[in-house]
Protein backbone atom coordinates (compact mmCIF):
# COMPACT_ATOMS: atom_id res chain seq x y z
CA UNK A 1 0.00 0.00 0.00
CA UNK A 2 2.69 2.75 -0.73
CA UNK A 3 0.90 4.42 -3.78
CA UNK A 4 -2.07 5.84 -1.76
CA UNK A 5 -2.13 9.72 -1.78
CA UNK A 6 -1.20 12.29 1.52
CA UNK A 7 0.91 9.49 2.94
CA UNK A 8 4.37 9.30 3.23
CA UNK A 9 5.68 12.71 4.87
CA UNK A 10 9.27 13.07 5.92
CA UNK A 11 8.29 15.14 8.50
CA UNK A 12 8.40 12.90 11.77
CA UNK A 13 5.82 14.90 13.73
CA UNK A 14 8.02 14.99 16.92
CA UNK A 15 5.23 14.46 19.49
CA UNK A 16 7.63 14.59 22.77
CA UNK A 17 8.82 17.85 21.59
CA UNK A 18 5.16 19.33 21.88
CA UNK A 19 4.38 18.95 25.18
CA UNK A 20 8.14 21.06 25.64
CA UNK A 21 7.39 24.70 24.91
CA UNK A 22 10.79 25.12 26.08
CA UNK A 23 11.73 23.06 23.02
CA UNK A 24 9.94 24.24 21.23
CA UNK A 25 11.05 27.40 21.35
CA UNK A 26 14.74 26.42 20.82
CA UNK A 27 13.26 25.13 17.67
CA UNK A 28 12.34 28.41 16.62
CA UNK A 29 16.08 29.69 15.18
CA UNK A 30 16.78 30.54 11.66
CA UNK A 31 17.59 27.46 10.67
CA UNK A 32 13.58 26.57 11.00
CA UNK A 33 11.54 26.01 8.22
CA UNK A 34 7.99 28.08 7.72
CA UNK A 35 5.28 26.22 5.02
CA UNK A 36 4.74 28.98 2.59
CA UNK A 37 0.68 28.49 2.15
CA UNK A 38 -1.62 31.03 0.23
CA UNK A 39 -4.42 30.77 2.17
CA UNK A 40 -4.86 27.13 2.92
CA UNK A 41 -3.40 26.11 -1.00
CA UNK A 42 0.10 25.21 -1.53
CA UNK A 43 2.90 27.34 -3.20
CA UNK A 44 4.83 25.71 -5.23
CA UNK A 45 8.75 26.68 -6.29
CA UNK A 46 10.08 26.38 -8.93
CA UNK A 47 11.17 22.94 -8.99
CA UNK A 48 7.48 21.72 -8.24
CA UNK A 49 8.41 21.30 -4.81
CA UNK A 50 6.63 22.85 -1.63
CA UNK A 51 7.87 26.51 -0.93
CA UNK A 52 9.63 27.35 2.63
CA UNK A 53 10.69 30.39 4.10
CA UNK A 54 11.83 30.89 7.51
CA UNK A 55 10.25 32.03 10.39
CA UNK A 56 11.14 35.58 9.95
CA UNK A 57 8.58 35.67 7.31
CA UNK A 58 5.68 34.76 9.84
CA UNK A 59 2.87 37.67 10.26
CA UNK A 60 3.84 39.78 13.31
CA UNK A 61 1.58 38.05 16.41
CA UNK A 62 0.66 34.98 14.19
CA UNK A 63 0.10 31.69 15.36
CA UNK A 64 2.47 29.20 14.73
CA UNK A 65 1.95 25.39 14.70
CA UNK A 66 5.08 22.94 14.83
CA UNK A 67 4.63 20.18 12.19
CA UNK A 68 7.58 18.50 13.65
CA UNK A 69 11.35 17.36 12.77
CA UNK A 70 13.33 16.55 9.53
CA UNK A 71 16.55 15.88 11.24
CA UNK A 72 17.54 18.48 13.63
CA UNK A 73 15.16 21.23 11.90
CA UNK A 74 11.67 22.50 12.85
CA UNK A 75 9.29 22.87 10.80
CA UNK A 76 6.03 24.94 11.42
CA UNK A 77 2.92 26.66 9.95
CA UNK A 78 1.36 29.84 10.61
CA UNK A 79 -2.46 29.98 11.11
CA UNK A 80 -3.94 32.00 8.35
CA UNK A 81 -6.26 35.07 8.60
CA UNK A 82 -9.73 34.11 6.56
CA UNK A 83 -12.95 33.13 7.56
CA UNK A 84 -14.20 29.66 9.34
CA UNK A 85 -16.11 29.17 6.12
CA UNK A 86 -13.10 29.76 3.38
CA UNK A 87 -11.62 26.78 5.61
CA UNK A 88 -14.15 23.89 4.42
CA UNK A 89 -13.31 23.10 0.59
CA UNK A 90 -10.89 22.59 -1.63
CA UNK A 91 -9.72 26.39 -2.83
CA UNK A 92 -7.63 26.59 -5.69
CA UNK A 93 -5.88 23.35 -3.98
CA UNK A 94 -6.80 20.91 -7.06
CA UNK A 95 -4.56 22.45 -9.62
CA UNK A 96 -1.81 21.97 -7.64
CA UNK A 97 -1.88 18.77 -5.98
CA UNK A 98 -1.12 16.59 -8.57
CA UNK A 99 2.12 18.24 -9.26
CA UNK A 100 3.63 17.74 -5.75
CA UNK A 101 5.72 14.28 -4.66
CA UNK A 102 3.83 12.09 -2.62
CA UNK A 103 6.42 13.34 0.64
CA UNK A 104 4.80 17.01 -0.17
CA UNK A 105 1.49 15.77 -0.55
CA UNK A 106 1.61 14.28 3.28
CA UNK A 107 3.34 16.99 4.20
CA UNK A 108 1.15 19.46 2.52
CA UNK A 109 -1.89 17.46 3.80
CA UNK A 110 -1.12 17.55 7.47
CA UNK A 111 -0.25 20.83 7.87
CA UNK A 112 -3.37 21.87 5.59
CA UNK A 113 -5.86 19.39 8.00
CA UNK A 114 -4.51 21.15 11.24
CA UNK A 115 -4.30 24.84 10.53
CA UNK A 116 -7.71 24.85 9.10
CA UNK A 117 -9.02 23.30 11.90
CA UNK A 118 -7.60 26.29 14.28
CA UNK A 119 -9.41 28.89 11.82
CA UNK A 120 -12.59 26.89 12.61
CA UNK A 121 -12.08 26.29 16.55
CA UNK A 122 -11.16 29.89 17.95
CA UNK A 123 -13.77 29.39 20.22
CA UNK A 124 -14.76 26.43 23.09
CA UNK A 125 -17.73 24.42 21.97
CA UNK A 126 -18.86 23.34 25.58
CA UNK A 127 -18.81 27.32 26.85
CA UNK A 128 -18.57 29.88 23.65
CA UNK A 129 -15.40 31.71 25.19
CA UNK A 130 -12.34 31.96 22.89
CA UNK A 131 -9.59 29.36 22.98
CA UNK A 132 -6.29 29.48 22.78
CA UNK A 133 -2.94 27.17 21.10
CA UNK A 134 -1.54 25.00 23.01
CA UNK A 135 1.12 21.88 22.66
CA UNK A 136 2.45 23.23 19.50
CA UNK A 137 -0.58 23.52 18.02
CA UNK A 138 -2.07 20.37 18.33
CA UNK A 139 -4.77 21.18 20.98
CA UNK A 140 -6.91 24.54 21.98
CA UNK A 141 -7.71 25.52 25.68
CA UNK A 142 -10.50 27.17 26.50
CA UNK A 143 -9.56 30.86 28.21
CA UNK A 144 -12.51 31.00 30.45
CA UNK A 145 -11.09 29.71 34.24
CA UNK A 146 -14.75 28.20 34.98
CA UNK A 147 -14.98 25.67 31.77
CA UNK A 148 -10.89 25.23 31.00
CA UNK A 149 -11.86 22.68 28.58
CA UNK A 150 -8.97 21.09 26.03
CA UNK A 151 -9.62 20.63 22.34
CA UNK A 152 -8.19 17.90 19.83
CA UNK A 153 -7.65 18.14 15.92
CA UNK A 154 -10.62 16.61 14.69
CA UNK A 155 -10.41 13.59 12.46
CA UNK A 156 -13.65 12.40 10.58
CA UNK A 157 -13.32 8.84 9.51
CA UNK A 158 -15.31 8.81 6.06
CA UNK A 159 -16.18 5.35 4.20
CA UNK A 160 -15.71 4.92 0.71
CA UNK A 161 -16.59 1.95 -0.64
CA UNK A 162 -16.14 -0.78 -4.25
CA UNK A 163 -19.56 -2.76 -3.87
CA UNK A 164 -18.88 -5.13 -6.79
CA UNK A 165 -21.94 -7.39 -8.29
CA UNK A 166 -21.06 -10.21 -10.86
CA UNK A 167 -17.53 -8.52 -11.67
CA UNK A 168 -19.21 -4.92 -12.12
CA UNK A 169 -18.58 -2.14 -10.01
CA UNK A 170 -21.05 0.40 -8.80
CA UNK A 171 -20.17 4.24 -8.82
CA UNK A 172 -22.45 7.12 -8.44
CA UNK A 173 -21.89 11.06 -9.28
CA UNK A 174 -23.06 13.45 -6.80
CA UNK A 175 -24.74 17.12 -8.62
CA UNK A 176 -21.74 18.83 -7.81
CA UNK A 177 -19.49 16.78 -10.05
CA UNK A 178 -18.51 17.73 -13.77
CA UNK A 179 -20.63 16.26 -16.03
CA UNK A 180 -19.47 12.42 -17.05
CA UNK A 181 -17.32 12.31 -13.59
CA UNK A 182 -18.38 9.11 -11.37
CA UNK A 183 -16.70 8.27 -8.20
CA UNK A 184 -17.22 5.03 -5.45
CA UNK A 185 -20.46 5.72 -2.53
CA UNK A 186 -18.95 7.46 0.35
CA UNK A 187 -20.33 9.12 3.65
CA UNK A 188 -19.33 9.92 6.92
CA UNK A 189 -19.46 7.04 9.81
CA UNK A 190 -21.59 7.90 12.33
CA UNK A 191 -21.19 7.65 16.25
CA UNK A 192 -22.56 4.37 17.71
CA UNK A 193 -21.45 2.31 13.98
CA UNK A 194 -18.59 -0.39 13.00
CA UNK A 195 -16.68 0.74 9.72
CA UNK A 196 -18.43 -2.03 8.08
CA UNK A 197 -22.41 -1.00 9.57
CA UNK A 198 -21.31 2.29 7.92
CA UNK A 199 -20.77 0.92 4.49
CA UNK A 200 -23.83 -0.89 4.47
CA UNK A 201 -26.06 1.86 5.69
CA UNK A 202 -24.35 4.30 3.02
CA UNK A 203 -24.57 2.00 0.26
CA UNK A 204 -28.43 1.38 1.41
CA UNK A 205 -29.44 5.14 2.10
CA UNK A 206 -27.79 6.44 -0.94
CA UNK A 207 -28.26 3.79 -3.70
CA UNK A 208 -31.06 1.36 -2.10
CA UNK A 209 -28.00 -1.74 -2.89
CA UNK A 210 -27.34 -4.34 0.05
CA UNK A 211 -24.29 -5.33 0.57
CA UNK A 212 -22.26 -8.40 2.57
CA UNK A 213 -18.99 -8.88 3.01
CA UNK A 214 -17.51 -5.73 3.69
CA UNK A 215 -13.35 -5.92 4.11
CA UNK A 216 -10.81 -2.91 4.58
CA UNK A 217 -9.02 -1.94 1.84
CA UNK A 218 -6.78 1.21 2.66
CA UNK A 219 -6.68 4.43 4.47
CA UNK A 220 -6.16 8.01 3.15
CA UNK A 221 -6.11 11.58 4.75
CA UNK A 222 -8.34 13.69 2.67
CA UNK A 223 -7.59 17.52 4.17
CA UNK A 224 -10.59 18.72 2.91
CA UNK A 225 -10.97 20.07 5.51
CA UNK A 226 -10.54 16.64 7.99
CA UNK A 227 -11.12 13.68 6.77
CA UNK A 228 -9.95 10.33 7.12
CA UNK A 229 -11.15 8.13 3.72
CA UNK A 230 -11.36 4.49 4.64
CA UNK A 231 -11.56 2.39 1.40
CA UNK A 232 -13.62 -1.08 1.89
CA UNK A 233 -15.01 -3.72 -0.91
CA UNK A 234 -18.34 -5.31 -0.49
CA UNK A 235 -20.25 -7.91 -2.24
CA UNK A 236 -24.11 -6.93 -3.66
CA UNK A 237 -26.18 -9.92 -4.42
CA UNK A 238 -28.93 -7.41 -6.21
CA UNK A 239 -28.04 -5.04 -8.50
CA UNK A 240 -31.57 -3.37 -8.45
CA UNK A 241 -30.32 -0.04 -7.66
CA UNK A 242 -32.68 3.11 -6.16
CA UNK A 243 -30.74 6.13 -5.81
CA UNK A 244 -31.51 8.95 -2.90
CA UNK A 245 -31.77 12.02 -5.18
CA UNK A 246 -30.89 14.43 -2.62
CA UNK A 247 -27.53 12.74 -2.67
CA UNK A 248 -27.10 11.45 -5.89
CA UNK A 249 -27.35 12.47 -9.05
CA UNK A 250 -26.81 9.00 -10.63
CA UNK A 251 -25.50 5.68 -9.77
CA UNK A 252 -24.69 2.43 -12.25
CA UNK A 253 -22.73 -0.52 -12.52
CA UNK A 254 -19.56 -0.37 -14.34
CA UNK A 255 -17.86 -3.43 -16.19
CA UNK A 256 -14.26 -4.06 -15.47
CA UNK A 257 -13.79 -2.79 -18.85
CA UNK A 258 -15.01 0.72 -18.50
CA UNK A 259 -13.50 1.02 -15.42
CA UNK A 260 -10.06 0.20 -16.87
CA UNK A 261 -10.61 2.60 -19.38
CA UNK A 262 -11.51 5.05 -17.34
CA UNK A 263 -8.28 4.61 -15.51
CA UNK A 264 -5.88 4.82 -18.62
CA UNK A 265 -7.85 7.63 -19.66
CA UNK A 266 -7.17 9.37 -16.48
CA UNK A 267 -3.32 9.11 -16.65
CA UNK A 268 -3.26 10.63 -20.02
CA UNK A 269 -5.48 13.66 -18.85
CA UNK A 270 -8.20 12.40 -20.39
CA UNK A 271 -11.63 11.61 -19.42
CA UNK A 272 -12.50 7.37 -20.31
CA UNK A 273 -15.32 6.57 -23.19
CA UNK A 274 -17.62 5.81 -20.73
CA UNK A 275 -16.42 7.71 -17.79
CA UNK A 276 -14.34 10.25 -16.11
CA UNK A 277 -12.74 8.77 -12.51
CA UNK A 278 -11.23 10.68 -9.91
CA UNK A 279 -7.77 11.80 -10.04
CA UNK A 280 -4.78 10.09 -9.25
CA UNK A 281 -4.37 11.56 -5.39
CA UNK A 282 -8.64 10.70 -4.39
CA UNK A 283 -8.73 7.20 -2.93
CA UNK A 284 -11.50 6.35 -5.09
CA UNK A 285 -8.41 6.54 -7.87
CA UNK A 286 -6.64 4.51 -5.51
CA UNK A 287 -9.23 1.92 -5.22
CA UNK A 288 -10.33 1.07 -8.59
CA UNK A 289 -6.47 0.34 -9.72
CA UNK A 290 -6.60 -2.20 -6.64
CA UNK A 291 -9.67 -3.65 -7.79
CA UNK A 292 -8.23 -3.95 -10.90
CA UNK A 293 -4.94 -5.26 -10.31
CA UNK A 294 -6.96 -8.17 -8.14
CA UNK A 295 -8.15 -9.80 -10.86
CA UNK B 1 -17.14 -10.65 13.09
CA UNK B 2 -20.12 -10.91 14.48
CA UNK B 3 -19.24 -10.72 18.52
CA UNK B 4 -17.62 -7.00 18.61
CA UNK B 5 -19.20 -4.97 21.18
CA UNK B 6 -21.46 -1.77 21.06
CA UNK B 7 -22.39 -2.96 17.00
CA UNK B 8 -25.77 -4.79 15.38
CA UNK B 9 -28.32 -2.18 17.08
CA UNK B 10 -31.64 -3.07 16.03
CA UNK B 11 -32.75 0.38 15.38
CA UNK B 12 -32.83 1.33 11.60
CA UNK B 13 -31.52 4.90 11.62
CA UNK B 14 -33.95 6.08 8.97
CA UNK B 15 -31.85 8.87 7.96
CA UNK B 16 -34.69 10.22 5.48
CA UNK B 17 -36.62 10.92 8.59
CA UNK B 18 -34.02 13.23 10.25
CA UNK B 19 -34.53 15.88 7.27
CA UNK B 20 -38.12 16.09 7.22
CA UNK B 21 -39.08 17.74 10.68
CA UNK B 22 -43.08 16.94 10.19
CA UNK B 23 -42.10 13.30 9.82
CA UNK B 24 -40.19 13.23 12.91
CA UNK B 25 -43.07 15.56 14.54
CA UNK B 26 -45.86 12.22 13.26
CA UNK B 27 -43.37 9.86 14.87
CA UNK B 28 -43.59 11.53 18.09
CA UNK B 29 -46.74 9.97 19.61
CA UNK B 30 -47.89 8.22 22.39
CA UNK B 31 -46.45 4.85 20.73
CA UNK B 32 -42.80 6.48 20.64
CA UNK B 33 -39.87 5.35 22.66
CA UNK B 34 -38.06 7.36 24.95
CA UNK B 35 -34.58 5.59 26.08
CA UNK B 36 -34.11 5.79 30.12
CA UNK B 37 -31.04 7.50 30.76
CA UNK B 38 -29.35 8.07 34.56
CA UNK B 39 -27.52 11.30 33.14
CA UNK B 40 -25.27 9.61 30.85
CA UNK B 41 -25.77 6.11 32.24
CA UNK B 42 -27.82 3.58 31.20
CA UNK B 43 -31.26 2.14 33.00
CA UNK B 44 -31.48 -1.44 32.76
CA UNK B 45 -35.03 -2.99 33.63
CA UNK B 46 -35.66 -6.04 35.37
CA UNK B 47 -34.94 -8.26 32.54
CA UNK B 48 -31.67 -7.05 32.24
CA UNK B 49 -32.85 -4.97 28.97
CA UNK B 50 -32.36 -1.07 28.00
CA UNK B 51 -35.46 0.31 29.83
CA UNK B 52 -37.90 2.82 27.86
CA UNK B 53 -40.67 5.08 28.37
CA UNK B 54 -42.78 7.18 26.95
CA UNK B 55 -42.40 11.01 25.52
CA UNK B 56 -44.37 12.14 27.99
CA UNK B 57 -41.39 11.47 30.55
CA UNK B 58 -39.26 13.88 28.95
CA UNK B 59 -39.01 16.89 30.94
CA UNK B 60 -40.48 19.99 29.91
CA UNK B 61 -38.76 22.23 27.18
CA UNK B 62 -35.85 19.39 26.66
CA UNK B 63 -34.16 18.76 23.45
CA UNK B 64 -34.77 15.41 22.23
CA UNK B 65 -32.52 13.36 19.58
CA UNK B 66 -34.12 10.87 17.03
CA UNK B 67 -32.50 7.58 17.68
CA UNK B 68 -34.50 6.16 14.44
CA UNK B 69 -36.99 3.69 13.35
CA UNK B 70 -38.15 -0.15 15.01
CA UNK B 71 -40.70 -1.03 12.27
CA UNK B 72 -42.62 2.10 12.39
CA UNK B 73 -41.83 3.18 15.80
CA UNK B 74 -39.84 6.51 16.92
CA UNK B 75 -37.10 5.66 19.15
CA UNK B 76 -35.76 9.19 21.15
CA UNK B 77 -33.29 10.29 23.65
CA UNK B 78 -33.19 13.41 26.22
CA UNK B 79 -30.34 15.66 26.06
CA UNK B 80 -29.29 15.45 29.56
CA UNK B 81 -29.12 18.86 31.79
CA UNK B 82 -25.05 18.21 32.53
CA UNK B 83 -21.97 20.44 32.42
CA UNK B 84 -19.51 19.44 29.47
CA UNK B 85 -17.16 18.12 31.99
CA UNK B 86 -19.60 15.47 32.79
CA UNK B 87 -20.11 14.52 29.57
CA UNK B 88 -16.70 12.89 29.44
CA UNK B 89 -15.28 9.93 31.12
CA UNK B 90 -17.37 6.65 31.75
CA UNK B 91 -19.45 7.54 34.87
CA UNK B 92 -21.01 4.53 36.74
CA UNK B 93 -22.04 3.08 32.91
CA UNK B 94 -19.06 0.32 33.19
CA UNK B 95 -20.72 -1.95 35.75
CA UNK B 96 -24.04 -2.16 33.75
CA UNK B 97 -22.56 -2.54 30.52
CA UNK B 98 -21.60 -6.55 30.95
CA UNK B 99 -25.42 -7.24 31.69
CA UNK B 100 -26.39 -5.83 28.59
CA UNK B 101 -27.44 -8.32 24.86
CA UNK B 102 -25.53 -7.11 22.19
CA UNK B 103 -28.00 -4.98 20.55
CA UNK B 104 -29.14 -2.99 23.54
CA UNK B 105 -25.12 -2.61 24.00
CA UNK B 106 -24.98 -0.85 20.54
CA UNK B 107 -28.55 1.12 20.96
CA UNK B 108 -27.08 2.62 24.33
CA UNK B 109 -23.26 3.12 22.52
CA UNK B 110 -24.88 5.22 20.18
CA UNK B 111 -27.22 7.18 21.92
CA UNK B 112 -24.88 7.93 24.56
CA UNK B 113 -22.45 9.05 22.06
CA UNK B 114 -24.93 11.51 20.23
CA UNK B 115 -26.56 12.93 23.28
CA UNK B 116 -23.37 14.03 24.98
CA UNK B 117 -22.06 15.46 21.84
CA UNK B 118 -25.09 17.45 22.31
CA UNK B 119 -24.06 18.33 25.89
CA UNK B 120 -20.49 19.03 24.89
CA UNK B 121 -21.67 21.40 21.83
CA UNK B 122 -23.98 24.29 23.00
CA UNK B 123 -21.89 26.85 21.23
CA UNK B 124 -20.41 27.43 17.50
CA UNK B 125 -16.54 26.60 17.88
CA UNK B 126 -16.32 29.19 14.59
CA UNK B 127 -18.17 31.97 16.23
CA UNK B 128 -18.82 31.25 20.08
CA UNK B 129 -22.57 31.90 19.16
CA UNK B 130 -25.17 29.58 21.02
CA UNK B 131 -26.31 26.79 18.45
CA UNK B 132 -29.37 24.97 18.32
CA UNK B 133 -30.43 21.44 17.55
CA UNK B 134 -30.97 20.42 13.73
CA UNK B 135 -32.07 17.19 11.89
CA UNK B 136 -33.82 15.91 14.65
CA UNK B 137 -30.20 15.90 16.79
CA UNK B 138 -27.71 14.61 13.73
CA UNK B 139 -26.92 18.45 13.35
CA UNK B 140 -26.30 21.54 15.31
CA UNK B 141 -26.70 24.92 13.93
CA UNK B 142 -25.02 28.17 15.04
CA UNK B 143 -27.85 30.85 15.97
CA UNK B 144 -25.59 33.13 14.30
CA UNK B 145 -27.03 34.95 11.51
CA UNK B 146 -23.79 36.04 9.99
CA UNK B 147 -22.08 32.56 10.86
CA UNK B 148 -24.50 29.96 10.21
CA UNK B 149 -22.14 27.11 10.53
CA UNK B 150 -23.41 23.53 10.70
CA UNK B 151 -22.02 21.31 13.05
CA UNK B 152 -21.64 17.33 13.21
CA UNK B 153 -21.30 14.56 15.55
CA UNK B 154 -17.83 13.74 16.03
CA UNK B 155 -16.56 10.33 15.74
CA UNK B 156 -12.30 10.09 16.88
CA UNK B 157 -11.28 7.55 14.95
CA UNK B 158 -8.46 5.69 17.68
CA UNK B 159 -6.15 2.77 16.63
CA UNK B 160 -5.42 -0.10 19.07
CA UNK B 161 -3.19 -2.53 18.05
CA UNK B 162 -1.99 -6.05 18.82
CA UNK B 163 2.16 -6.15 18.18
CA UNK B 164 3.11 -9.29 17.82
CA UNK B 165 7.10 -10.63 17.87
CA UNK B 166 7.59 -13.88 17.78
CA UNK B 167 5.06 -15.31 19.03
CA UNK B 168 4.19 -12.65 21.71
CA UNK B 169 1.81 -9.95 22.20
CA UNK B 170 3.19 -6.44 23.39
CA UNK B 171 0.55 -4.85 26.23
CA UNK B 172 1.34 -2.00 28.16
CA UNK B 173 -0.66 -0.57 31.03
CA UNK B 174 -1.56 3.51 31.38
CA UNK B 175 -1.22 4.64 35.23
CA UNK B 176 -4.68 4.83 35.43
CA UNK B 177 -5.81 1.08 35.28
CA UNK B 178 -6.22 -1.22 38.46
CA UNK B 179 -3.30 -2.81 39.38
CA UNK B 180 -2.38 -5.67 37.21
CA UNK B 181 -4.21 -4.50 34.06
CA UNK B 182 -2.95 -4.35 30.64
CA UNK B 183 -4.85 -3.58 27.51
CA UNK B 184 -3.23 -3.11 23.75
CA UNK B 185 -1.29 -0.17 23.06
CA UNK B 186 -3.81 2.49 21.22
CA UNK B 187 -4.16 6.48 20.21
CA UNK B 188 -6.28 9.09 18.34
CA UNK B 189 -5.22 9.22 14.76
CA UNK B 190 -3.94 12.66 14.11
CA UNK B 191 -4.58 15.07 11.34
CA UNK B 192 -3.03 13.81 7.84
CA UNK B 193 -1.87 10.23 8.51
CA UNK B 194 -3.45 7.09 7.39
CA UNK B 195 -4.22 4.42 10.03
CA UNK B 196 -1.14 2.53 8.89
CA UNK B 197 1.16 5.50 10.09
CA UNK B 198 -1.02 5.91 13.44
CA UNK B 199 -0.35 2.10 14.20
CA UNK B 200 3.53 2.64 13.92
CA UNK B 201 3.71 6.20 15.21
CA UNK B 202 1.85 5.79 18.52
CA UNK B 203 3.81 2.21 19.18
CA UNK B 204 6.71 3.96 18.64
CA UNK B 205 5.95 6.60 20.67
CA UNK B 206 4.68 4.79 23.67
CA UNK B 207 6.96 1.39 23.54
CA UNK B 208 9.89 2.37 21.23
CA UNK B 209 9.03 -0.43 19.01
CA UNK B 210 9.03 -0.39 15.31
CA UNK B 211 6.19 -2.08 13.44
CA UNK B 212 5.76 -3.95 9.89
CA UNK B 213 3.16 -5.27 7.74
CA UNK B 214 0.49 -3.23 9.60
CA UNK B 215 -3.23 -4.73 8.83
CA UNK B 216 -6.60 -3.97 9.64
CA UNK B 217 -8.54 -6.59 11.74
CA UNK B 218 -12.23 -4.99 13.33
CA UNK B 219 -13.59 -1.66 14.26
CA UNK B 220 -15.77 -1.10 16.80
CA UNK B 221 -17.62 2.03 18.74
CA UNK B 222 -16.69 3.50 21.80
CA UNK B 223 -19.14 6.17 23.22
CA UNK B 224 -16.69 7.02 26.18
CA UNK B 225 -17.44 10.18 24.53
CA UNK B 226 -17.24 9.34 20.57
CA UNK B 227 -14.25 7.19 19.42
CA UNK B 228 -14.26 4.48 16.85
CA UNK B 229 -11.68 1.56 17.55
CA UNK B 230 -9.54 0.44 14.46
CA UNK B 231 -8.41 -2.58 15.95
CA UNK B 232 -5.19 -3.82 13.75
CA UNK B 233 -2.36 -6.22 13.79
CA UNK B 234 1.51 -5.77 13.41
CA UNK B 235 4.52 -7.32 13.57
CA UNK B 236 7.75 -6.61 15.38
CA UNK B 237 11.54 -7.58 14.40
CA UNK B 238 13.26 -5.98 17.46
CA UNK B 239 11.69 -6.52 20.95
CA UNK B 240 13.48 -3.83 22.88
CA UNK B 241 10.94 -2.33 24.70
CA UNK B 242 11.61 1.98 25.84
CA UNK B 243 8.75 3.15 27.30
CA UNK B 244 7.12 6.47 27.57
CA UNK B 245 6.79 7.40 30.91
CA UNK B 246 4.14 9.87 30.67
CA UNK B 247 1.75 7.62 28.76
CA UNK B 248 2.47 3.89 30.37
CA UNK B 249 3.46 2.64 33.59
CA UNK B 250 4.77 -0.41 32.03
CA UNK B 251 4.55 -2.50 28.45
CA UNK B 252 5.58 -5.92 28.25
CA UNK B 253 5.79 -9.15 25.98
CA UNK B 254 3.43 -11.64 26.49
CA UNK B 255 3.09 -15.43 25.70
CA UNK B 256 0.29 -16.98 24.04
CA UNK B 257 -0.56 -19.01 27.45
CA UNK B 258 0.10 -16.05 29.14
CA UNK B 259 -2.92 -14.24 26.76
CA UNK B 260 -5.11 -17.19 26.85
CA UNK B 261 -4.58 -17.89 30.56
CA UNK B 262 -6.26 -14.08 31.06
CA UNK B 263 -9.05 -14.14 28.48
CA UNK B 264 -10.28 -17.59 30.32
CA UNK B 265 -10.02 -16.02 33.73
CA UNK B 266 -11.66 -12.92 32.71
CA UNK B 267 -14.62 -15.68 31.34
CA UNK B 268 -14.78 -16.11 34.71
CA UNK B 269 -14.64 -12.72 36.38
CA UNK B 270 -10.99 -13.35 37.59
CA UNK B 271 -7.78 -11.91 36.83
CA UNK B 272 -5.80 -13.92 35.21
CA UNK B 273 -2.24 -15.17 36.68
CA UNK B 274 0.26 -13.23 35.02
CA UNK B 275 -2.37 -10.22 34.18
CA UNK B 276 -6.12 -9.01 34.08
CA UNK B 277 -7.19 -8.70 30.44
CA UNK B 278 -9.71 -5.71 29.54
CA UNK B 279 -13.19 -6.60 29.85
CA UNK B 280 -15.43 -8.77 26.94
CA UNK B 281 -17.09 -5.52 25.70
CA UNK B 282 -13.72 -3.66 25.10
CA UNK B 283 -12.24 -4.02 21.57
CA UNK B 284 -8.77 -4.93 23.13
CA UNK B 285 -10.31 -8.53 24.39
CA UNK B 286 -11.93 -9.58 21.41
CA UNK B 287 -8.40 -8.66 19.78
CA UNK B 288 -7.08 -10.79 21.67
CA UNK B 289 -9.72 -13.54 21.58
CA UNK B 290 -8.81 -13.37 17.60
CA UNK B 291 -5.29 -13.44 18.32
CA UNK B 292 -5.50 -16.67 19.90
CA UNK B 293 -8.15 -18.42 17.50
CA UNK B 294 -6.35 -17.60 14.82
CA UNK B 295 -3.52 -20.17 16.24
Amino acid sequence: MTTVAFAGSNIDRADHVRADPGAIEKLMTAHARLLSLDGLDPVVDANGALSWTSLSDASAGSELVFLGLEGDRGHFAQIPEMTPAAAFGMGKAWQTLTALSPADLATYGGARSLVSWHVRHKFCACCGSPTQIAKGGWQRDCGSESCAMQHFPRVDPVTIMLVEHDGNLLLGRQPMFPPGNYSALAGFVEPGETLEEAVARETLEEAGVKVRDVSYVVSQPWPFPSSLMIGCHALADDPSITIDETELDDARWFSRAEVADAIEASDRGEAGSSFQCPPRFAVANFLMRWWLDRG
